[in-house]
């Protein structure tokens, strides 16, 4: 569930007074969402999403983060635009938390997507990557290539609890990625987290992109090699090359890749995949006694590794040349 | 959290789709309440609530609430209006649960009550009862002075363990209780639960009523009982007797109490508070490990009780005359 700090009345009435969107209607909790307390607001001025930021956000990410959902809905990208106080601040404080209030969305998201659904991905992620070229702001990505040893030093001994040999096979593909690990490929503003839960589709159309607390300055190509692992696998951890091609496809018809890009793509969804792998292992270690929320199974991850392992040529992953 | 149901994509769309409410825009887990699954529903047509029933609502009794709040919509009172299906029922099955989708209400429940509150409280309570009169089911009070020797043998040897003394206290009230509970009472339908969480406000003004899933057939006068214990008492459960009588004078507006009911009141408010003590320390006792809902703590309406056991008369709670 996904409220974790309360809100009086008062407190919430004089928040809102501090914006020009009327009076509160009603506000009620989304039980959805694992790292912030978010509200549905109804305002005499429309629907909005309320958002506490919780301790896993930095609060010196915020300006990044809400800089960029503005910049990116002015350049025309479907995403909740946060509004803007009376003061002009997007930013503002709740109940002792840093606090926004954004625009809602309609859509839903989908639970088992497509490989039409993968293509509109394709085509929003590349969308994305244009419309955050010229956004001012940059902030590096805290769980890329330079994180993953010392997260996998966190699991430490609990990684063979497990499974039996994680450790081994972990050490060997950090290593690798180490040392093989592209620079240089065209970089930017990346989602870094766009999973089918952030994406919203109404019929057959993508609606809208949410969550951009993980958003950051990296390589485009990283970024669909995290949308591979996330859309186009299925149930049983096996790769759908039909939505792997619908999704490169989808995002070549905004965006060409590279041949830089092309030829660093099964490296990056390798790096994709252990990124998940390594964040789930940990909070799969660290879940407090009587914790609200279930862990994801890091093992999933590791299960999509063994395919990785495997992949010599972008083709692989469904590239059309 | 109040989402123990997951719904699929398709469930969902087949499920509306036997509404005539257009096509779903937008569905999400609402955080708070305890006993069912509740999920704000954006359709063309409107918003509006979806509950998946859990299994504490026997599926029996669901004819019996929905068609009471569309009797009590009817007459104007406002609360949720059951949304008939295009076979006219307003009753379905969705994910394996019955399910129903009724119209949203804007309002914010209060957190802390004023007295001004309490008096809007008073005169919803006596209109829901005049608005009920002629509802043509009924449903026994089965939480009611039959059930709470059972209720509090299902402590059993626990409730010494909450707090030293329970035991004796409680059996002496249940045993004065069963010796004085009045008969004959004006009866009809009555709320049974209309804590602050089921009233909505928008400003001063009350906005709605909701959570109709313990309403039953008893006394008028018990619900007003039931309402002094959970609006009137503060934090310190000590018992506030402005806002009683502000309750009490609202009540009386629309509907006068009868010579019995006065006298009765002193009883009734110990049944209601004992009847709040007793599944309180049930579902104490009874928390599964890793539960998702802290329960809440059933001392509060023993101190209650405290106060109860010295009032001999209605005045005490702030009857004027």
């Amino acid at each position: 569930m996904a409220v974790y700090t309360e809100v009086s009345d008062e407190e919430l009435a004089a928040f809102v007074a501090s914006y020009d969107i009327g009076q509160v209607l009603s506000v009620k909790g989304i039980a959805e969402g694992v790292e912030n307390s978010n509200f549905m607001l109804h305002t005499e001025r429309g629907h909005y999403i309320l958002t506490l930021y919780e301790k896993r956000v930095r609060e010196a990410d915020l300006p990044f983060f809400l800089g960029l959902m503005e910049h990116l809905a002015a350049r025309g990208l479907i995403c909740p635009q946060p509004v803007r106080r009376m003061t002009g601040e997007t930013l503002g404080r709740l109940a002792g938390r840093p606090a926004a209030i954004v625009t809602f969305l309609d859509g839903v998201s989908v639970k088992r997507p497509t490989a039409a659904h993968c293509g509109e991905v394709g085509r929003a992620l590349a969308a994305l990557h244009q419309a955050g070229a010229d956004f001012a702001l940059a902030r590096p990505n805290n769980l890329s290539l330079a994180s993953w040893r010392q997260l996998f030093e966190q699991a430490g001994e609990g990684a063979e609890r497990v499974a039996s040999g994680l450790t081994a096979r972990t050490l060997d593909l950090i290593g690798a990625l180490e040392a093989n690990w592209p620079a240089d490929l065209p970089q930017g503003v990346i989602h870094a987290d766009l999973f089918p839960d952030n994406v919203f589709f109404l019929g057959p159309r993508l609606s809208g992109l949410i969550d951009f607390y993980f958003a950051c300055t990296d390589a485009f190509a990283y970024d669909l090699a995290i949308c591979l692992n996330a859309w186009c696998f299925e149930a049983d951890n096996s790769f759908n090359v039909t939505k792997g091609r619908a999704m490169i496809g989808g995002y070549e018809t905004v965006r060409s890749l590279t041949d830089r890009e092309v030829e660093a793509l099964p490296v990056l969804c390798r790096g994709a995949a252990l990124r998940f792998m390594l964040t789930r292992l940990v909070d799969w270690l660290n879940v407090p006694p009587g914790a609200l929320v279930k862990p994801k199974d890091p093992l999933e991850y590791d299960r999509r590794l063994g395919f990785h392992r495997h992949v010599t040529d972008a083709r692989d992953y469904g590239l059309a040349r």
